[in-house]
């Protein structure tokens, strides 16, 4: 089977790189939260030691970077490239995390898909022989992610109750060319859909429709069908978003039923966290397959996951002048470790 | 030699993807300059026919890709994959430009080092055999980036000797894995460095480093001296970053005296068109590769060039919070085609 087929959006991973290690920080919200005792390090110090919510969030990358290495008993600088990427202007959580570390680095921007892109093409990276230990890393803040897409803080606005609570968290996963531990098996990269939606207190419904587009050619590119998988697992799209994912599917004769979770409604308690529609960010997707998942992949409990980071691709210049929120899903199939 | 040697930084591409069409789109100031003949559409519409400057640059990205695909003899959806970013918050230009297109897409943040990063990863990914046809896509706008990164353009605000002017238009490159063209023989990754310039009006200082870094990494890696090269052309580093980058390269014994340009010098007449010290912008680098530095590569007028696109990887909230600007460039080294 060709690495590619023409004319489809997904990769065959013929050497099936392998998560060696993973790690999580997460905040004190999600601490309390269902995941609480799967993260590697939490805190209730929502600075993060740091005077800004911004470098609360590029110290979170620095602690899961660190992390990250350590328990794969690697130096820091023994990562050879980093893909990372966050929700802050200008990415400054990811750049300012690696400033003067000496670890190559390339940038993304795919809003809360970042976790499942980075991962995407640090699998690539390594299939292709182009490197040997790639890491793919990403963090979102609340209060960061309030001030800059909604209202600040202080100014105590009402949220909907279609709106969710951004993951006050960091992911990382390091790639490597062999090893122990889950192997990936194989990615679809997203188109970018936008089907009009322009409340941006609605994510979910935003990003629904990028979702199915993304497990669709998946499964068509790869010829399985949701069965193939034990859990396909959204980012972020929340209670309403993956209630709307799942009627899209069900119009289209795609049956995810008893297959779909996702990220943003695992890492909170809705009956008692109060977050309205679930958790989102970047970090949501991220913290839960960096701690949870790749946990569950790891011990057997589960064996082949699609793990589908999905992104609304707004900014609050957008919103203001009117536009609609695109929207864009990018999956990656990982299949249990052999250990 | 292997695609990657451990511990350093660099690609080796070892099927040599060839840049089989290219095309830009510039504004007006960008037409009188130097190069204004070289590109492939301008217009002296500072909207692009848009109702704001963020959906004018939206409009370019898609004019690019629709030129990019119309020279190359395709549909817009035979492009398999697209690799873009731009300055823009949430980098809307890149993913409102792909709306509903379906072509899948990549999102990336390297600030005004796009060009090259995007134009790397491309072609990583059909050297590696994973797609056939993956296009490398950025743009950057006078009046967003002024508003977004200092003032409102009708503040009038005094421009400092050091500033640089951010070139409207958008540069697009199709990667593919046989034909006619320059051809992609290497890539170098670049670390992401911060010598504590906190000047956000000198950009050029504070991507000197970060280019002096790459292009010695480069040199290396690949076992080669400036002297392989025709040209090293950096992406916007200015007449003051310029500078400073010969003088830190001599320090460290590295004679870039002859070889090296940069786009910011090259992109307009700064004895006649009074932009201080320059263009930048992920603009710049994009509309003076994809006109005038792949037309002489595929002429035949340049052997072999080392493309070396800058970015400063701030944000005005950075800026604010007394925080410095650092600095990545990523290298991409290109020799002429056999016409």
């Amino acid at each position: 089977m060709a690495k590619y087929k023409r004319g489809k959006s997904s990769f065959l991973f013929s050497n099936q790189p392998v998560i060696a290690s993973w790690a999580s920080i997460a905040g004190k919200k999600e601490s309390e939260g269902p995941l609480g005792r799967c993260f590697d390090k939490t805190t209730t110090d929502t600075f993060f030691g740091q005077k800004t919510w911004e470098q609360a969030e590029k110290k979170m990358q620095e602690l899961a970077l660190k992390t990250l290495a350590e328990k794969a008993g690697l130096h820091t600088w023994e990562i050879e490239l980093v893909f990372s990427g966050d929700l802050l202007n200008q990415c400054i959580g990811s750049s300012f995390s690696l400033r003067n570390m000496n670890i190559p680095h390339l940038g993304l921007y795919g809003a809360c898909s970042t976790m499942s892109e980075s991962l995407l093409l640090a699998a690539l990276t390594v299939d292709g022989g182009y490197a040997d230990r790639v890491a793919a890393l990403t963090s979102s803040h609340f209060a960061s992610s309030e001030r800059q897409y909604r209202f600040p803080l202080g100014y105590g606005g009402q949220r909907t109750p279609t709106a969710q609570w951004t993951v006050t968290g960091s992911g990382a996963a390091l790639v490597t060319v062999e090893g122990k531990g889950p192997r990936i098996l194989s990615g679809t990269v997203g188109t970018v859909r936008d089907l009009g939606i322009k409340d941006a207190g609605n994510m979910g419904a935003a990003m629904a429709p990028a979702a199915l587009a993304t497990i669709k050619a998946h499964m068509e590119d790869m010829n399985l069908t949701p069965k193939d998988y034990d859990m396909i697992v959204t980012g972020d799209l929340g209670q309403v978003g993956k209630e709307l994912l799942l009627e899209l599917a069900k119009r289209e004769g795609l049956e995810l039923g008893g297959k779909l979770a996702d990220c943003g409604c695992m890492v909170f308690d809705n009956t008692v966290q109060d977050v309205h529609a679930g958790g989102s960010g970047c970090g949501c997707s991220a913290i839960t397959l960096c701690s949870h998942l790749l946990g569950e992949l790891s011990t057997g409990k589960l064996k082949k996951i699609l793990f589908c980071g999905t992104g609304a691709l707004l900014s609050p210049t957008s919103t203001q002048q009117g536009l609609p929120i695109p929207g864009v899903c990018h999956a990656v199939a990982i299949e249990g470790g052999r250990n």
